[in-house]
């Protein structure tokens, strides 16, 4: 059945089976692959394992849109497959190994690294592993359930293999797949609302360069959803109403586009949108597609849906499958150099709403290393969001560790972005909109209302002996600024006992 | 004189002194002023300054491009006649009273305030308060040597005060004026090369609103320049070399536009490119103008130059002034939204170069807080080029105090551009390029090539016992994270005697 897929016949000949195809990856190749939570290749990381597991020792150099599944980060880093990997990665099992220095990582900001790709910057691109669903009769791509950095890729990879995927058909439509030309020739981007298309439904690619095509019957490993949580629900509330409260009263227009990361809380903010009546004909100009977004469809509350990816639930995503034809008209899948791309992020004005591991009481953030050394994750889309947003939400529960570490601290032991791109600081407990405010107000504020009511007077004891220690714009006492994450790295608690 | 300057003839009748003017703002009145290192009002502040000699006491809440000279700042703060100050400032005084909480200040990404003066976020407009150099038939404004905010505080403002300058009148048509809509209504700007022009040569105004003009006849207070010093010179000389080799090694496009922070450095890489003969055609999208800028269009090396004011020393200033014919097809002043817009930067792949107070091994940066608490002068522009520049390069003398702090530190004391943002680290002795390296190579590599040698043994240590203690992407030692900064509040040098 997956033949028919591949409408330019003469490409029939390159099907062949994964041993075969991953001989192409050798010690030292720099894999470039498709994926960006979904949509990432399946087969050949598997048959590299099995390649390993016989004995034959290599490593690659693997880059992707951003995090990939278990299928491909956790098992190539369990097998010592990687030598480096960007621009991003979740995987539990690779962020050990990346903390212990056996996996070289750099995070980047995601809207920069096709432009990075193509300047060589990356190294060259030997070959391009990219899971699709299905090659047209031009010899072009259909990707799957994410773009990333894939058409770049294509572009540019020496190399080429596909992986044909079952999924339906019917996505063939839904991505909209354009590279901008590079400065300096660069000219606009040609999006004036999130659900406009400016290219094609296919990604072009020289069919000369495939090497190999697998079909391929393996699912994305569906993230796991569980119903937002009292905490995230809260948060979201906690948005919503100050959104609304503001365009109420005429601080900011309405419909601007919305940006949510991934992970509970932004998919509690869009929930939030189901029984609110305040938000209708919603724009989403965000990263990677979230459950909530089909709910919202079904109910008629969005206007259009832009993305580079979706992360569906397993139940989400049959339900999408069964319908694409209602969802598809609804939803746009970019390149993540457009999805994220500064110039469209500040025109269509978006509220962008991002998770930090924690946050200062001036309003600095921490998103990638926990007490201050050991990678998360990485910095991902947060930057490009944050930082160009017209209004920038940053969120995180209050404590973290069952209460033992407390995610507002004096002085976050990582900064990814400056509380001067961060507009509003959010927890369960409250939200302080930094804008109009001096640094010293923000700490006040933010102690009071973000804090968890167990650090408050912890917190604004620092904030008073700083201002009577150092004085200055923004008061520290640099001997006493880590005094909470010492305290939990001696004592397992934030808290003093 | 003066008179011809005001075109629009019934607008004669608001011609008035400086005293009378002054009475527009009382206590509380949020002021937005002309002004970006030059081209700020000279009159009302000394105006201001009279009354309150003569027991009136008042406060201001005071808003501007970015800094303004003495005549402003300086004397109002010495005054105590702010209550607010925003987006940035570098004046001694005010600084110090910032620092002792005694005016209130925060510091802004400047690209963003004229959007959050129109969405009201700044308060009221009560009073603009702009230099102009003329005032059209239709009653529009011809700013003088700067841009700024002043078309979004002229369009707010309930009231405005004109200072018609002696500045020549040849001025006019330097100036290209730009308002982009608000989202969710804003469309592309349409800048594809530096030079390029997209809106009119005057601010438009509406007269009705204007309560007085006064005729000055006073001076911006010129920037006070020094011949590039050696380790000025260094930096730059570094900074060439490596882009030349890049562009050589086909790594990057020849071509693309340069910014160049405010300062000596800033100052010394343009003038470095006088003696070069690799660089030709040169291109500069920048924020402020200065000297160098001149001397290298008398070479005819110069494309065009793109920036928010001009802010020349008293010297360069005569010679542009007698000769504007010559320079005024070569530059282009634009309100600071368009000069630092971070769509605008990233479709030119603008070549960023700004000074930092501190850079940490792991290449984050702090460009505001001395010692993490004392605001130096804030983050300014730095963020918009740091940010969405192709190429980032971040520079610092490798020591400050005569040698007795190290400007590589183990860790900021306070981070403004985080090592996601910035691409190239530079001081007098080297430069590293931190794009293909992972965090623990990029320490390596500042130690080695950008630290003073008087501190790297110490830094060395400190990395290496990081590395032991708590491991990790980045290794860090909370607890020793600020040694250096300690010991130098401690006895006066950051070396250990
Ligand atoms: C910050 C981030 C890690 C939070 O993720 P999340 O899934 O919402 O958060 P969780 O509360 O589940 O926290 C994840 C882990 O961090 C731990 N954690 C959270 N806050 C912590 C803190 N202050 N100190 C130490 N650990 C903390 C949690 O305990 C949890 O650990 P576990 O996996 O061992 O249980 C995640 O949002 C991220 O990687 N962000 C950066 C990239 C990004 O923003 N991408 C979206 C842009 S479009
Ligand atoms: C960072 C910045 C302050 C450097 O300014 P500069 O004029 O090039 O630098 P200088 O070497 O003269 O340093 C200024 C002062 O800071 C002090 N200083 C520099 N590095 C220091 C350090 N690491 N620790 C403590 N003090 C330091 C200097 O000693 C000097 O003090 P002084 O005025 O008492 O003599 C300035 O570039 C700035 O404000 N940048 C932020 C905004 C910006 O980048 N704007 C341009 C964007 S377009």
């Amino acid at each position: 059945m997956l033949e028919k897929r591949i409408r330019l016949k003469h490409l029939l000949d390159k099907v062949t089976d994964p041993d075969t195809a991953c001989r192409h990856i050798q010690n030292g190749t720099n894999v470039f692959i498709s994926g960006f939570t979904a949509g990432y290749p399946k087969l050949i990381p598997q048959a590299l394992v099995r390649r390993a597991k016989d004995g034959d020792r290599f490593k690659i150099n693997l880059f992707a849109g951003a995090s990939t599944g278990d299928a491909v980060d956790g098992i190539l880093a369990e097998a010592g497959l990687i030598a480096w990997r960007r621009p991003y990665m979740s995987n539990r099992g690779m962020r050990e190994k990346i903390n212990r220095g056996e996996i070289r990582f750099k995070d980047d900001h995601l809207s920069r690294l096709s432009a990075q790709v193509r300047d060589g910057g990356l190294g060259k691109a030997h070959v391009a592993v990219v899971e699709a669903i299905a090659i047209t009769e031009k010899g072009h791509l259909i990707p799957s359930m994410s773009v990333g950095n894939t058409p770049t890729y294509v572009q540019e990879a020496e190399k080429i293999i596909i992986e044909i995927s079952s999924e339906p058909p019917e996505l063939e439509g839904i991505h909209d797949i354009f590279i901008p030309e590079d400065p300096p020739y660069r000219m606009p981007i040609p999006i004036y609302r999130s659900g406009d298309r400016i290219g094609k439904p296919s990604i072009e690619m020289d069919p000369n360069k495939v090497v190999a095509i697998l079909y391929s019957r393996e699912e994305d490993s569906c993230a796991v959803f569980n119903e937002p949580g009292t905490v995230s629900q809260r948060i979201a509330e906690h948005i919503l109403d100050f959104v609304a409260h503001e365009i109420r009263h005429d601080r900011m227009p309405p419909a601007l586009p919305w940006q949510s990361g991934v992970g509970d809380v932004a998919n509690a903010v869009l929930s939030g949108f189901i029984d609110n009546d305040f938000f209708q004909n919603i724009d989403i100009y965000s990263e990677v597609l979230q459950d909530a977004v089909l709910d919202l469809i079904d109910l008629g509350k969005v206007r259009a849906a832009s993305g580079s990816a979706m992360t569906l639930s397993h139940k989400a995503r049959n339900r999408f499958f069964n319908e694409i034809y209602r969802y598809r008209d609804k939803i746009v899948l970019r390149p993540v150099e457009i999805s994220n791309s500064p110039e469209v992020v500040r025109r269509l004005g978006v509220i962008a709403i991002n998770t930090a591991i924690e946050v200062d009481i001036y309003g600095q953030v921490n998103s990638t290393h926990v007490m201050g050394s050991q990678l998360m994750n990485g910095i991902g889309g947060s930057g490009d969001f944050i930082r160009n947003g017209a209004l920038s939400f940053i969120v995180t529960p209050s404590t973290a560790k069952g209460g033992k570490i407390s995610a507002i601290v004096p002085m976050v032991s990582h900064v990814d972005h400056s509380e001067h791109s961060v507009d509003v600081v959010v927890t369960e407990h409250g939200l302080v909109d930094t804008r109009p405010l001096t640094p010293r107000q923000v700490a006040e504020q933010v102690i009071k209302r973000c804090a968890h009511p167990n650090y408050r007077d912890l917190l604004w004891d620092y904030y008073q002996q700083a201002i009577r220690a150092s004085g200055g714009h923004e008061p520290h006492i640099l001997s006493e600024a880590f005094s909470f994450h010492e305290r939990f790295m001696a004592t397992g608690d934030m808290q003093v006992r």
